[in-house]
């Protein structure tokens, strides 16, 4: 009997294997698309016009929206939530996962100490750290603890002195309290209970309930990725992030089961993007079998299978090279490479990826939480112009120009000639003047 | 008799000080704020959406805007700038100018390369350069072809494979030869006579006529700088850029003369603003002076004068540690500190700037032209989260994770448990599967 996964199973010699391949790829662009995926961008921008154009009435404004999008009722000193809340969150998290926790925190401290370049010394340039941070943080009924760590880390290796964390109140009016834990672990004392665009909007314009941060970073839906388009340049923003994807490659040496897990993980995230480009026929009928069998052991499977159905797909190649070449264009946020010992042979070809897993032990899991590099990765095809968020982010860097006398007179008529070809004559005069004395 | 530039000339200790500057300050933000100074982007966001409707149509749609912006007629072949053209501007350009060019490319370039971190080696970090980037140069009926060579010679250093200029046809119908020529030097043959929001929408999505570009860097008007906003995430954007202003922190050893003449080559942009923080009423006065007296002598003076009376100021503080705090609030584009010797001790205090010009002997045309770090700098108070344009801002990271075996198993137990947590039980079991054999 043919199952419905089936149908995700194509060949790279099938001729609708570029109308499959491209119509996903349109679709990641629609995500990431100005005008396209964001159906909600006028209603987005109302909302944070009413913001600019009611600086005294932010409180209600929040309350309004908190009361709209996350049909919890907030006063204004509930915002915030209380030191006390923060330490008994702490205080009483399980130990063994806060002994999970911490080691997490010290891989991803490790890692983006070691990545960071604000040190960098060169008499013509200075880095500084950002001063002040907001991070947003998703907030399902589940908690996601990770980013925090995976945002708030790069902020304060950078030597950010002052960060936020916003998160919806979702989890009965609150925040989860491990995401609260993690705050406390970490030293973060403002974390208010909002989300959605009523966050960004708060974060950028401030008000009395939250002073107004320099950067916005971290993941959200539409109603965050939208107004965070929106308000940059106001404010600085990380990068815009649409629904998380994966794209394995596997050679005869992958494990079909693995790649099917991997792919399962993936597409949970619903929406969840995962791919598998294989140059094995014989592998790919094999994940497919796989994906099949596990699909039936995850819990929400329905949404998952829904999920694989439109936006996923195992596409076999006739050799690696033309493999690569997709890869390339497909610009995944999250590659694995499960081809044995030619894995890291293959990762040297690649041009654009958020982050690259290499060889079978290198699920997406452990970078989602534990290898070091942030998870929040460029999306849709937007490593070809992002990067994964690092301590390099949160810092900004000063250009430092120091002439003297004897230094400007050697250049005085070039800068001269230069100024007046643009038509700039007092910017030749500045120069002139200093040559008169 | 008073002079009409009197009323610039305002103490710190003044009631209201903290008005006019707030003021200043507010028409800063005004400037690069969400809502507010971007009257027309509504209109902005309706051209960008008819490019995105009408793919077929782009041609069409650029001479269609170009007429009605620039008020030129082009066909659809005129746009891209023929190799004929910028060979014979290259050949008929001025020697002595050449030269000059010549000197200021290989300046900027040293630097450009010295700051250059896409070289940093780390096994979890990769860095590459991104492929196709679009430059937007400003075109008044003067050239800038110093834009061309603070903007490419970035993009170059880092490896940039395809370099695409557009400038507006505001020079008999087509780009100024000189900027054409420097395009011609620097080996970039890819240039349009196509300007404003149309030519970040071509850009943007790209179509026949001009194939899509992965990041727009480079100054222009509300129309690019708007328009640039609304893609951004779409593509990548440097920063988004309003008028251009110079803060000077002049103590006693100040010339004020030289201090007037630094003012004027910024209000000479029109718009563009001048400050100018002090700690001596005497040099405050005397710039005021020589304010009057220079403005005189400059080609547009009454524009000049405008520009000085809303957007400019000299303010006497009490003493330099105050002085000193206003200055990282007010966040300027460009930061000159005639100081004497004290300059450098007062430019190690600065946060927040987004260059810095020490001593006499450096006015911000030295960096406009010469001295090696782009003029593309951060305006308003975005130097708060933005930085100078770079080589850095061309290139991308990707994160690379690799573990064996033996490594997953040791961490294996506590990836699960915080994938658990957070409810991603596929997650889990894409590192339960592996350890099961």
């Amino acid at each position: 009997m043919p199952h419905e996964l089936d149908q995700i199973l194509i060949s790279h010699k099938q001729p609708d294997f570029r109308n499959r391949l491209g119509k996903f790829l349109d679709s990641k662009l629609g995500l990431s698309h100005f005008g396209v995926g964001a159906p909600n961008r006028h209603t987005v921008e109302e909302i944070l016009d009413k913001f600019v154009e009611n600086e005294n009435r932010v409180a209600e404004l929040l309350a309004e929206y908190t009361w709209t999008f996350d049909k919890v009722k907030l006063t204004p000193e509930q915002f915030r939530i209380r030191k006390e809340e923060l330490e008994k969150a702490h205080k009483e998290i399980d130990r063994k996962l806060l002994k999970s926790i911490r080691q997490a925190i010290e891989n991803v401290r490790k890692y983006q100490t070691e990545i960071f370049i604000g040190n960098f010394k060169h008499p013509g340039i200075r880095y500084t750290p950002i001063k002040r941070v907001g991070i947003c943080v998703p907030g399902a009924s589940a908690p996601l603890p990770s980013t925090v760590i995976m945002c708030a880390i790069p902020a304060q290796v950078a030597g950010v002195k002052e960060i936020v964390v916003v998160s919806p109140p979702r989890y009965e009016g609150s925040i989860h309290p491990v995401t609260l834990a993690v705050c406390h672990e970490l030293g973060i004392d403002e974390v208010y209970r909002i989300g959605g665009t009523q966050a960004i909007a708060a974060l950028t314009f401030g008000n009395k309930t939250i002073k107004e941060v320099d950067k916005i970073v971290g993941p959200g839906n539409q109603w965050v990725q939208t107004a965070k388009q929106l308000v940059f340049g106001t404010v600085g923003i990380d990068s815009i992030a649409g629904p998380s994807e994966v794209l394995i490659i596997a050679n005869e040496k992958a494990n079909p089961a693995w790649v099917a897990a991997d792919m399962l993980s993936q597409a949970e995230h619903n929406p969840g993007c995962a791919f598998v480009f294989s140059t094995s026929q014989k592998v790919a009928g094999n994940v497919l079998e796989e994906l099949k069998k596990q699909v039936e052991q995850i819990s929400r499977n329905k949404e998952t299978i829904a999920c694989l159905k439109v936006h996923s797909g195992i596409a076999v190649f006739a050799n690696m090279d033309d493999l690569i070449k997709e890869v390339n264009e497909f610009t995944a946020e999250h590659l694995e490479i499960q081809c044995g010992e030619q894995s890291r042979e293959i990762a040297e070809k690649i041009e654009n990826a958020g982050a690259i897993f290499i060889g079978d032990y290198s699920p997406v899991a452990v970078g989602d939480y534990w290898a070091g590099p942030s998870h929040t990765l460029p999306t849709g095809i937007s490593a070809k112009f992002f990067s994964p968020l690092s301590a390099n982010d949160f810092i900004k860097s000063t250009s430092i120009i120091e002439y003297d006398k004897e230094k400007l007179a050697v250049c005085a008529e070039d800068i001269i000639r230069l100024a007046e070809i643009e038509g700039l004559d007092a910017h030749a005069k500045s120069i002139r003047i200093r040559q008169e004395d």
